[in-house]
């Protein structure tokens, strides 16, 4: 199996994956195909919506077709000629306690219909298990996928490993770390569905979390977590796939969905959405139609959402934006938002520190600076790490504040200063970045950056007062031009400074 | 002329504006066609777009059409069997200087081609001209609209009263009374352009906000502004059409529209959308088609992005949601940001107040509490306002955590203290709601929110601070079960108080 990663942004990446039926770009949305009764064809999924990858279960395979199965194989079975993952039993143990069926036999049985990306018989832990059963669950899902390697011998299919643990975060790293030694290529994480419907968004982040720590490099699944609040965050986090059958489930349900979330039919009075079902059809049409219709055209609908959630969070990926619009997206919940802020501040336990080794050293595009969390975006906490070890021979320093040219020191307000103190360290300064020297005020982004011109008390901009600290600290003599805002940061952090006043200053801001 | 509202949400509104050829349901994106070449028929605007109003201009139609125009009139000369508003000649203005046509004439032209919303012969004040230019121009376009009010007589059509002055603000004020004055019963506000082009949408804010102090209830177009960034702020603001040529003066220039701004399609991986264009082509397909055909395609890619910003826009009003709404659309760009800010802080100029009016009383989806800015939604305002004023002859205060279940009183928590403090008052509490007492736990929004489990500083919650302080002076004696962000509360209002320790006390969470 080769898993290629061609961009990265945070923990997200645009990678391709290698199958027996074709290459995936990931991250990628893939459908849930039911084995026996379709309302939507997969056909329709491959050749008009562009899925290139869907998932079918394989014990209901099993128990529908029977070794008839074996010979017809599951692309012909579900008339898929892409790539075709199968579960095998894992959600049907969630949902009805047992299954009859063994680890073995079930993994012949992926084998012999030939799956592209099989998963082996596992035991999902949900959401809620106490720890001892948990435990017990993630042993057996162990012991089955040894056994289901026992069976798989030389293969072009891709094994997933499933890792389970819920929230008991150490039974997921046990898990991870034991399915990555057994040499699996491609990891799944279980089972979102329950801490989804329990908008627990939070203890997913740290789901995530704590299994890429373990397999930072290996593609990862998501199971059942195709939904428009969770992809973005989750592929910001480093999963690549996400299965869901909710297009269709929430269709029978009448529920539509949209960037935000979902909606019942009834609650609407617009339908907010330009794909083709709702820019041919008015709400009162949809309404109307016969129930069975109605359903497939708003799960078209739905697919059509999850489609673009994905295309813009890949699009947010090579901007350099999905800081921006994992932020942005946080405010369709406040759920969503406490699993967010993980990102900006997870307590001090550094859980999501990972998220800056994606993170380029440089982008092409201003990076945008709205609330004080994005002090703690990897690219401002990169240069203020810089910024610490700058090293001068200088005695003085003189602070001016940043202008509407970049960089500092190509402005005409620099050369003017550059003859007024020409034995001074002469810096700039910006509320998420601190100061910034002006020898590297061309530094990624310290010319690179759009900040908003709002009102900010230093309270919230720690990280500044740390910053004006360290870097005051590296001189006898400090003199600072200051604005409101830096006026502030010199008390708070308790510097010996000559302050001159921004307004009164001879030089016009630069 | 009839502008019926319908609902409403801060200065929002869902309204139906009755013109000679059809109602209009306003908030609406109106869209600019050429009277002369149309490379996106009118026929396809209405049709397939479903755009029941478009803008053309008479200037341009009289230079070329001439007398012919007086006898084919707008409609036919175009094509378009909806209501069509005329703009007279002041673009052209703005762009070169001068119009040869005198304002009576104009507005003959204008009464003689059927216009269903003409406009008179305005000189735009742009953005940028000093105080006396601009006054000069905010006089001339004033005698301009009396002399075309004589011309105008007995009429269906809804003359349009173009409120000019951009960032001189007093000129805007003066401007609109006039209009208002004068009688028109549609305004139009000019000219955001400029003020768009550089990014100034703080100043756009406030100048809508001025202009709406003068001219609360009447409806209002706001020229030039269709575009996905503007239009939710704007129509948050109180302003209901918005015209723009930019779906197709992007498209001409390779711009492909999208929620959080516009691309290059060369910037593009993806097509972020799901559009009938975008879900039948590829961003290679659309790049490599001749010319002609990709700007139409793209033009009409960005007409499906403006419908789904006004519908997106629009359902929101119905769910009560504008308000969130907006504040994510902030996240698109730092400068929207800055005008978003004005909303929860205008310097205390109190500019924005009048967000209020339109704010329902209640609401039936539970509001969403994220960002500090939240304590200054109308909602959480007026229920603080509501607390200030609670009377009660109790002279002890006891005062409990916020728990999951509302409301308060009907909690068992609620039972158990009302056991141990028969004679005192019990109350709850919000971050952004303040002190909630319990007799009034159930009122909008005390039971109606969802706010994210985040850590607080009450520094950035001084609503809440004063709320305490205001309630706490009508009792002898306060105890308080606090959590941290209570401790912290009562420190900061300087408040004598008897503290228990939440995680001490005995009875659960509510």
């Amino acid at each position: 199996m080769v898993f290629e990663i061609r961009y990265t942004d945070l923990a997200a990446r645009i990678g391709r994956l290698s199958t027996p039926h074709g290459e995936i770009e990931t991250p990628a949305f893939v459908p849930v195909v039911h084995p026996v009764r379709q309302t939507i064809s997969p056909r329709f999924l491959k050749e008009v919506m562009g899925f290139s990858l869907v998932i079918t279960n394989a014990y209901i395979t099993l128990r529908h077709y029977g070794d008839d199965a074996r010979k017809r194989g599951i692309h012909n079975i579900i008339g898929f000629d892409g790539a075709v993952m199968t579960d095998s039993g894992g959600y049907q143990v969630l949902e009805y306690g047992s299954v009859e069926v063994e680890p073995a036999a079930m993994a012949q049985f992926e084998k012999d219909i030939k799956s592209d990306i099989p998963i082996p018989l596992d035991k999902p832990t949900g959401y809620g298990l106490p720890y001892q059963q948990a435990k017990e669950y993630v042993r057996i899902t162990l012991e089955n996928c040894e056994q289901t390697l026992k069976v798989v011998g030389d293969t072009d299919a891709v094994w997933v490993g499933p890792v389970q643990g819920a929230e008991h975060f150490d039974l997921v790293e046990h898990s991870a770390k034991a399915l990555d030694r057994m040499g699996f290529q491609f990891m799944a994480l279980g089972s979102p569905v329950e801490l989804m419907e329990a908008y627990e968004f939070a203890i997913l982040a740290r789901m995530i979390a704590r299994a890429k720590k373990i397999i930072p490099t290996k593609p990862v699944h998501l199971f059942g977590a195709g939904h428009p609040l969770t992809m973005p965050l989750a592929i910001a986090l480093g999963c690549d796939t996400f299965d869901s059958a909710s297009y269709m489930l929430y269709a029978k349900d009448g529920r539509y969905m949209h960037a935000n979330g979902t909606a019942r039919l009834e609650e609407l009075t617009y339908l907010p959405c330009q794909c083709p079902i709702c820019s041919s059809h008015t709400l009162k049409e949809l309404r109307s139609m016969p129930r069975d219709q109605r359903v497939i055209e708003v799960a078209k609908h739905n697919l059509h959402v999850l489609k673009t959630e994905v295309d813009m969070t890949k699009q947010a990926i090579m901007d350099g934006r999905l800081w921006e619009y994992v932020m942005q997206k946080a405010r369709a919940h406040p759920k969503l938002m406490e699993a967010v802020q993980l990102l900006g501040n997870d307590g001090n336990r550094g859980e999501f520190n990972f998220i800056a080794d994606g993170t380029p050293l440089f982008k092409d595009k201003a990076i945008f600076f709205f609330d004080p969390i994005d002090q703690q975006r990897p690219e401002a906490k990169r240069f203020r790490q810089a910024v610490s070890s700058f090293v001068t021979i200088k005695k003085k320093l003189v602070v001016f504040p940043e202008g509407e040219v970049h960089p500092f020191y190509a402005t005409k307000g620099f050369k003017e200063l550059a003859k007024k103190f020409p034995d001074a360290q002469l810096a700039t300064y910006n509320p998420y970045l601190g100061i910034i020297p002006a020898e590297i005020s061309d530094v990624f982004p310290a010319s690179h950056n759009l900040t908003s011109r709002v009102e900010r008390r230093i309270r919230d901009y720690q990280s500044f007062v740390e910053s004006l600290q360290i870097f005051a600290a590296k001189f006898d003599e400090v003199t600072i031009v200051a604005d409101e805002f830096m006026k502030q940061a010199v008390q708070e952090a308790g510097l010996k400074a000559r302050i001159e006043d921004y307004s009164d200053h001879v030089i016009d801001r630069l």
